[in-house]
């Protein structure tokens, strides 16, 4: 599992594949299959397009995906990409592996050993052709959906997980790391279930919280909700995802998600019994462990390009919200030389001003603040 | 309750109050106390400070935030700003009304309805004494806490919600409404009952959830939270909040708390119940009802200066992460004219590129990206 390009290699340059040759057969032209085409063939890759779909298919083509092939007579893929729905993901890997019997079989579900489960299941499948399988999971783009919001560069600096079994060929391995790479995606490995547990974590329990926790608005009165601020906002926002996918992704990693909502069932009993009683002793208690908790699990989340989550120093500017502003205020800080880690802006309903929080190196924050202050801007310490 | 500014007023002038004339008293120097004081004194009100603490006073002095007093032969305060710890604040309002009986006081503690209710229930207390009374609360600054965090600007823009009892007087609102908008803040009002049970709704679960949400992770594994997305950031980053303040902001809270959480209970319920079988009949539906009201819910939360939540279009450019990248961008987007009503970074670990997401009035979306597009930039559409 050591071989093919890891994580470390930097991105290649536009307009040439450094790792794959092709051709490459897409089947499923989504977003994530038809975004995988059109990076792919900007690289100067041969890539060929299935969908059930005549039509979804003929818009892959327009958007520069591919082409419906292969036909008679073109070159075998290299690399088949499944990227049906996540239901037929199992029979589509199993049918592709008979057809291509040289080619390395990639899926790119976001839930792993249900597919896994399934292919040992197939009897069709023989152990040889079951080694050109890896499974993949490229974590991009999961709030849009349909090929008209793909694009190439869906996958730049995107985690890219490869999942091999204990089956997989290393040649196997190396294509399946080589089309996330060619992509620009960060790619590493795990195994099934230590990805299945992982995503459940970082991505399903976040998703069917943010559900829960939207869904108590349904009956909100609307002076309730103009008093919604970023906190909100941000629990909520996944909240607007596509049902139709997640339910095909809760339902296949259902395994690895009941333990972790169960958790959250207990620690709601006790904050519910708590809150029925707060004046009892100890409930001041458990309400500062709750809190503590996450406290202490945010704190674990790394910051952008892996840097740990506290690294960066805030200065928050007031901009008036007019156009150019905040153009304005970072052409100042470019030309200050300081780089930009992070920016937010806080905003409220009815007024035209707002602030903007600049997220900076600890170590550039006082001169920042200083260049900025020479130039007249408002700064809040 | 009609009386007093607004919130369609405009925003005064830095430098001269509109509506209060002082002096001001405010009681409490952490974060929103030493803010109003810093605030006020800037319109050039005269501030006088008091808090139980000699040091976190004079570190408020020093940030221009007021002076300790009123001494002997002072002028007696127009306005009290009560703001000290929430479980203290019942017992110091009455205690200035009897003190100073002529002003008006005020309160910015996160719930209204206990600390009237504690008002209502001290022997003490005049019912003319009570007239003088409007409890407020401020919006602001909760992810923070401190004096050496205050600011002026900190109401800016921010609601500031005015909540009147039945024996308030006029003249009580117009300054509790005054002080809010002299601050800059979008002054609205409420009664206490509805106010409790919109910011249980808007800020008090989410923060609860936020926290339990953040808890899972405490022993996730190291990889697993280097896949982490601004999924989980955004969820979770509420959960970086100060236990102290929120153990009394959750117990004075706890009956609007409870009912909207056995709500959850009963969602988390059936959601467990539905994982532990996927593939029975009707899970697949129990799955879409549950992603469906989140999807309603989430679509009611108000945009930017209250807009209609789906009232902005996106445009993404791709961007180098060097210092001035941003920047660049941004003078490119004023210099098009265009007026940038949002704007998110997307960024994933060891990558030194991202992804700028650009929200713009859907009206001004394709002339933005012909502007982009003929400077080169990369847009994703």
């Amino acid at each position: 599992m050591s071989t093919g390009p890891g994580p470390e290699i930097s991105r290649p340059a536009p307009g040439s594949a450094t790792y794959l040759s092709g051709p490459v057969l897409v089947i499923g032209t989504g977003l994530l299959g038809a975004s995988v085409g059109m990076g792919l063939s900007r690289l100067g890759i041969r890539v060929y397009l299935r969908d059930t779909s005549p039509t979804a298919l003929r818009v892959a083509e327009d958007l520069g995906a591919g082409t419906a092939g292969p036909g008679a007579g073109d070159p075998a893929p290299e690399l088949v990409v499944v990227a049906t729905p996540p239901d037929v993901v199992a029979p589509t890997v199993a049918a592709t592996l008979s057809e291509f019997d040289q080619a390395v079989v990639i899926d790119i579900a976001s839930v792993k050993s249900s597919v896994l489960h399934e292919l040992r299941d197939t009897p069709s499948l023989s152990s040889a052709d079951l080694s050109r399988y890896v499974g993949t999971h490229p974590m991009a783009g999961r709030e849009r959906s349909g090929p008209a919001a793909a694009r190439g560069e869906l996958f730049i600096s995107a985690p890219w997980v490869v999942v091999p079994h204990e089956g997989s060929t290393p040649e196997a391995v190396r294509v399946a790391r080589a089309v996330g790479a060619d992509l620009g995606a960060a790619v590493t490995s795990m195994d099934a279930e230590s990805h299945d547990r992982a995503v459940a974590l970082v991505s399903h329990v976040p998703q069917v919280t943010a559900s829960m926790l939207a869904a108590r608005l349904l009956d909100a009165p609307g002076n309730a909700l103009a008093l919604a601020g970023n906190g909100l906002r941000d629990t909520t926002r996944i909240a607007a995802s596509d049902p139709r996918l997640w339910i095909q992704i809760l339902s296949h990693n259902a395994q690895q998600l009941v333990p972790i909502l169960q958790g959250m069932q207990e620690d709601l009993a006790r904050l519910v019994s708590t809150l029925q009683d707060p004046q009892a002793p100890g409930a001041a208690l458990d309400l500062a462990q709750l809190m503590g908790e996450g406290n202490q699990g945010q704190a674990r989340i790394p910051g952008k390009h892996g840097a740990p989550p506290e690294s960066f120093a805030t200065v928050g500017v007031i901009v008036d919200d007019a156009p150019g502003q905040i153009a304005r205020l970072l052409t100042d800080i470019g030309e200050a030389g300081v780089n930009i880690e992070d920016l937010r802006m806080e905003h409220s309903a009815g007024y035209q001003v707002g602030l903007a929080e600049v997220g900076v190196l600890p170590g550039r924050r006082d001169e920042l603040v200083a260049a900025l202050e020479a130039l007249d801007w408002k700064v809040v310490q």
